[in-house]
This record gives structure tokens, sequence and C-alpha cells, in this order.
């Protein structure tokens, strides 16, 4: 039905568009708050739905921030003193109905003018673990797993979570097939079909036995009995494989690219989140972050590596022969000694690397075609190699460690049409302590699950 | 260098183009098959790698067929006969440069006139599992879990999940903030921001606890002690929950919704692949397909549905009292009842559901918000609910069954600003078997884990 100033339809066509909007306007269009920000809609009668965040009375007005977790920032309602209520606390659920306007003050572009207020959810704030206008520590919302959604800093990490785990996906497949082409039509390196599928290398070398290329991206389980900040027992692995591949060159060419598209559409895409952590959690950080996306990582050899240990004056814990493992010890200071870069390390000794590294066949030093990024803060944030692709020689191998039987699928691969290739794994947390300064890993991922703790 | 035609320079400007392609020729592009006949590179010199599908010798020529997985088809290759060898065989891999021409045959839009053949990869045809130009069956090649990728059926399958991951992640989570505006600036229903975060409703509760709409997509783990075909002990799972929702309709519609959107990109960006399953596996289906893209699923209650089983001729091996479980005889012949169609049935009884569904308070029939999807030839696809949202009576259900304690801080959430929501899951394989017509879950899976098998 339509409403009575319809009579005005003799005013003419214009008339007649007026009241059919004035009439669509009575019934409020349900907005996010990202949208209701956006500036696109001021003028309208909307709907939101959130959690208030800030409870400010005066004397003739309500001042609410509502937030619904669709951007960093909050909505700002200004309504009646009449509309005020004892259930509207910091934390409770609401939903307001009114007039999105130009707001009048500098802090922020629109505002609010609320009709209705309905508190849908309560929220006592003496027993609600966070206060208003207290800015808590990552550590003391890391008590909380099934309530810190609720604070900026965890909002905006999982905003970020979101876009990166976007943009990873992205990365190895694009979304349109005529982006990837340059003006010869031709796609970029690795646009070929990409497989999300189970995790594990092993199993995508059966994929990479049939595709160009094929990735996966998912949760990692690892019996890690480690307290440090930067393992957990559950983590997100980017994994990716590659076929007819011969170097090492090519994987790191992989790994860098991967890592500077994603950090790239982070920045691009959630800008203000990001700022968040460079700004409260890490300051000064984004400088580093800048210069990651401009200068090409180094790359050192494992006997490098070795040589700079030994010329150091540090004593290390543990000693630096060459042919020992590198210690996260070692690791940092590698990483520092090389201007606080991330930094690649190739060619480990063979004897350290599992059955499916490829033997480089040197000597004396005898290596694998393996390498590691390592990044400031964190470590190692990826692992690859070429894979072993010559029958015998993975035969020999698998034979001496009496696994040849149990991994005769395995040898299939090498029998059938085998190729060069090789791929990595990325640690998805340690990427995001990577580009955010983040010291604990347990901070980046939703429910941190590690050795003894499983609080959900 | 320049090569020797540089002469021709006084030629003026086309001969120095010209001298200039042909002197950029000298480097074979690396191509992947799918952009080899696409036909925007042919009169070029390319390279191609992949692993030979058919080989044929004749008096002058040698023809081969060569796959890499990019696309179903294959790239004709025709060679002089000197670039024959002997183990150029069914299943190696091969890596050919030449020169891609348009083909003067009518089965193929290009072909690729080889100048050097690489068997990069042997593969002796005896103990190869699939045999040349022999149509294996999907039970026969399910017993090479490691080596099924290189057939076409498996392939094709791969690329299918691939596309259908896309399509479910671009669904819950656009690509461009644009593209998701009507005219007006305003977002269609669920693109708002969608997390992907670890498995598990209970989880993605929380964060719906401070977002609008939120996603996960991931493996998921069942003891299911069943040899059945439409069961596996790890399966994907879609899982969706949605905020401020207080209607089956709502999420009813997002499932249809999903369906819909993922199986129109399924037609539109693999049309090949998804046209060998109805062509070869279920022949016919193409029709039922076509029917629930344009036709609204049908709805029913389990009260209706109880009473459709009880006036059936048909004898079940189950009883169909008002409060009975709906096993897979019932869910057969209901979705049968009504057309062969994919069929919501809501509301069922309170008692049968677990604590977290939300109570419809109604008698003397006791029921839940609760929804399933089934379809033809599988039964249960989604499975989805609206969620308690009242403390009380969480609280209440909760400590009849002793949960309480364990389930603190999920009573939590329903504490300090709950709202009403809901969600639901969708086994990712069974979508695949519905679109494809796929009798066993475990031909939509790269590696099957079921009860008693775990091959890899």
């Amino acid at each position: 039905m339509l409403p009575a100033n319809r009579l005005w339809l003799s005013e003419g066509g214009v008339g007649l568009l007026r009241s059919l909007r004035h009439y669509c306007q009575k019934t409020p269009r349900k907005l996010t708050i990202c949208e209701a920000i956006s500036h696109l809609q001021v003028g309208t009668k909307i709907k939101v739905q959130g959690w208030v965040r800030s409870v400010r009375p005066q004397k003739e007005n309500l001042f609410l921030h509502v937030n619904d977790g669709s951007s960093l920032q909050s909505l700002q309602v200004v309504a009646s003193s009449e509309l005020n209520h004892r259930l509207l606390t910091f934390g409770s659920a609401v939903e307001i109905s009114g007039s999105l306007v130009t707001s009048p003050s500098r802090k922020q572009e629109v505002e609010l003018q609320a009709d209705q207020i309905d508190v849908v959810g309560e929220c006592n704030p003496v027993d609600f673990p966070f206060k208003i206008k207290k800015k808590h520590g990552l550590e003391y919302i890391r008590q909380f797993p099934h309530l810190r959604c609720r604070t900026n800093a965890f909002s905006s990490l999982l905003r970020i979570r979101s876009e990166a785990t976007a943009a990873i996906q992205q990365y190895f497949k694009p979304a349109g097939q005529e982006k990837n082409q340059d003006e010869e039509g031709h796609q970029h390196f690795f646009s070929v079909p990409a497989y999300l599928t189970v995790s594990g290398q092993l199993h995508l070398e059966v994929m990479a036995g049939a595709f160009p290329g094929v990735y996966t991206f998912g949760p990692t389980f690892r019996a890690e009995n480690s307290q440090s900040r930067r393992h957990l027992a559950e983590f997100y692995m980017v994994e990716a494989e590659i076929s007819f591949t011969q170097s090492l060159e090519d994987l790191m060419k992989v790994m860098e690219d991967l890592f500077r598209s994603t950090t790239e559409h982070l920045l691009d895409q959630c800008p203000e989140d990001v700022a968040l952590y460079h700004k409260h959690v890490s300051p000064g950080y984004r400088d580093n972050v800048d210069l990651m996306m401009k200068k090409s990582f180094n790359v050192i050899t494992y006997t490098e590596a070795i040589n700079i240990l030994n010329s150091s004056s540090k004593k290390f814990a543990f000693k630096t022969d060459w042919g020992c493992d590198l210690q996260t010890e070692h690791e940092k200071y590698l990483v520092k000694h090389c201007g606080d870069f991330p930094l690649f390390v190739t060619d480990y000794p063979y004897a350290l690397k599992p059955f499916y590294a490829r033997d480089n066949q040197d000597q004396p030093l005898h290596t694998a075609a393996a390498v590691d990024l390592l990044v400031p803060g964190v470590g190692e944030m990826c692992g690859g190699s070429l894979r072993e692709d010559r029958l015998d020689l993975l035969k020999t191998r698998l034979a001496q460690a009496g696994l040849d039987e149990a991994y005769g699928w395995y040898l299939d691969l090498r029998r059938f049409g085998s190729v060069p290739h090789g791929g990595f794994g990325m640690g998805f947390e340690r990427y995001l302590q990577c580009v955010l300064g983040v010291d604990n890993i347990k901070d980046v991922i939703p429910f941190p699950r590690y050795s003894r703790s499983c609080l959900l």
C-alpha cells in the first residue's frame, strides 16, 4: 500500500519519486557498520546491529559507539536521553534504527541519529572481563579466547587473517583468467591451476605428478613440546609444490613473491587494522615492513652461515661445526648479522635433511638442495627443498632408513613419469607475526593450542 | 646479439619488427597446455611439459598427445619419426619445444610441431596400472590413490574441487568490494566480512559474537564406523554462522544461494570437466542439475515428513513414529516423494537435537529450530539450526546433560551481549556428489580415509 502522500502525484514525476523514496525509507535498511560509515548512505533511514563500545549520557543527548566487527571504526550514535536504558552498557548487543547524517564533529564523518534502540543481549559490566576505555594488553585478553574477538586488537587481527588468507588464495589461483595475462596473453609465473587439498607435502607431490603446480592451506598438527613464543601444537600452513622445477632459485622466487603479494594486499585492503598493530603493538615496525617490500631478501649458503657463526665473537650455547643443525640462537644471529632482514639459507648438510630432499651430490661437504627463509623476530618462516626425483637415489636412501616398504607408493611416483619438482611450506602464524611485529604466536591465531594448554 | 637478418633494417620499421619478433622466438616460451591450446600463441615457438597420453608412430610422422593437468584437453604434438624414442611411452614425462600452428585436422584447433622432445621421466607401460586407450572405471582407479590424478576423470575432479573451493570462498567473501554493491551501494546479503578459522561450530559461535557473519572451510574428522558410499572419516566441511538472525528461512536462503552460486561458477568455469561427469559417470544427470538451478528447493516440517512416511504403503526397516530420527531409507523416500529434488526438512523434535539448537517452545509436539537439506542420491547434504541464545534455557539444558561446567565459556557468550544467531554446515564431498552425480564419496576426495582404510 502506498502512503497518503501519494496525493501529491499531481506535482508531477518529482513528487512521485520523492514520496516513493520517503516511503521506502520507512523500512530502514539493515547495514553493517562498515557500510554505514562509508558515507554512501547519508540521508537514509537505516538499521544497524552490533555491540556497544562506549556509552556517554549527557543532559539532553546520549552518545554511543557501536561496533559489529565489520571495521575497526565504530559508528557514533546520537539519541535523545529518553532512549537511555539501564541495560545499555558497555558490551551489550543492540539493534538501532535511525537516520544516518553527516556528523557536525570532526571526529567522524557520519553519525546515526537514533529513533529506536533495542538491547537484544545484555552485558553486566562488572562481570565482563573487558572494561570500558581501558587498554587491555595482548597477554590479558589472551586469557579469554572466547571473548577477545570483542577487543579492537583481536578484531583487527581476525580481519587481517581473513584478508591474508584471501591474498594467499589469490596469489596461487587468481580470480579471473584475464587478470593474469600480460599484454601478450601470457600468464604470470604461478597462475597455473592450483588445488586446495588435504595437507602434507608427500600428498602434494602425488598431485605435482599430474599438474603444473599445486598448493594447500589448512591446519597442521605438530606435537611440539615447547612453550616458546613461536610454536603451537596446531598451526596453519601454506604448502606449494611446483612441477618441472630444477633450481632452488625458482622456489625462493615463489616464497618471496608470496610474501610480498600477500603483504601488499594487506596494506591495501586493511590499512587501519595493520596500522593498529604498527602503532600500538610494534611501534616503528612499519619501516621494517616497507623495506621488506622493496629490497630483495638476502641469500647465503649453509656453509657461509657456519663461517659467519664461527668467525663471530659471540658465545653460543650450541657448537657451530659444519654439519650441525642451526639453533634458534644461530638463526637470530644470522638474521641480525645480515641487516636484520629476511634471509634465505640454502644447501644444508645432506645428513640433516629428510629422505625426500634432493641430493646435491657434492664433495667433500655433502649437501641437499634445501632452503629455509629466516625472518627477524621469528626465525624460520618457510622451509623447502627440491625433491629427490631420481628413483635409484631415493630407493637407496629409503632402504637405508628401512622405509622402502612403507613408501612403495612414493617410489611409484618416481617410477612412472617422474619430473624434477620442489616445494615449500610457510607457517601462516609466523608470517602474521613477521608482518605485524607480534612477539607471541598465541596472539595471531583464534584458538591457540599448545603443549599442556587447550583452553577451548 | 641481434641475428643476421638485422641487415634488412633498410626495408624499414616493418622489417625490423619482424626480425626482432623472429629473434625473440628463438627462446621458446614455456606454456601450460591450457595456454597452448587457447589459440593465443599460434605462430610462436613454445615449450610445454607434461605427461604422454597417447603415442601414434606413422611412417614419416609421430603423433603424441600431451597433458599437464591444466585442462581436460591434451595438446597434439606432431614430430618427425626421427624424434621417436623407445622411452617415449604412455605415461612418460616429457619436455617438448616447437612451433605452435593451426592444426589441419578438425579434431583440434592447434597443434605443436616439435623440434625437440626430451623424456624427463620414463614410465614402463607394462608396470603402469593405467593402460593406453583403455577406459578404467572409477572403482579401478580408486585402488591407486597416488596415481589416479593422471586419469581424465580424476584430473577433472580435482579441477572441479579447486573451482568449487574458490566459488565457496567467493560466495562468502567476494574479491572486490565494488562488485558486491548494487546501484545504491548496498552490499548483498552475505558479503559481510567472513573469516576462515579453525573448524567447529561452537568456535564459530565465539566469532559470531563479534562479527556479522563468519565461515570456515576445512577438513573435519568423524569416527564414522561406516562403509557406506556417503561417509568418510575425514571430509571437508563448509560452516557458516550468521549473527542477528531469527528465522530458519534466513539460513535456508543462504544454503540455497551457496549451492546455486557455487554450481553456477562450476558450470561456467570448468564446463568440460563437469560435462565429462554428466556424460560418462551419470548420463542424463545434467537435467537434474539444471532444474536445481531454476526451481526453489522444497520445504516441509519434520511433522509433515512423518505424516508422509506414515501414509506411505512402503515398508520401512525402522518405525516412523513422531519423535524418531529419520533414517537414510526415510530421507531417500521423502526426497523421491517430493519430486526427486532437494528438500529442506525443518523443526525436528527438540529431544533429537543437540543442546545448542534453539527451543521452539511449542506444544504438544516439542520442536527445535533445526533444518536439514536432503538431496537426491546423497541424503543429508547440509544441517543447521538457530542456536539457543537465551541464557536461562541454555543453562538448564546444559545442567540436565551435566555439561554446564565444561561449557562455562559457551554460557559466557550468552551472558555478555548475546545475539540471536544461527548457522549450518555443508558436506563438501556430498555437494560434489550431488552436482556431478557421483555415487561413491571416495571418488570425489583426493585421499579417502574411512573406517579400516587409510591407503595413503
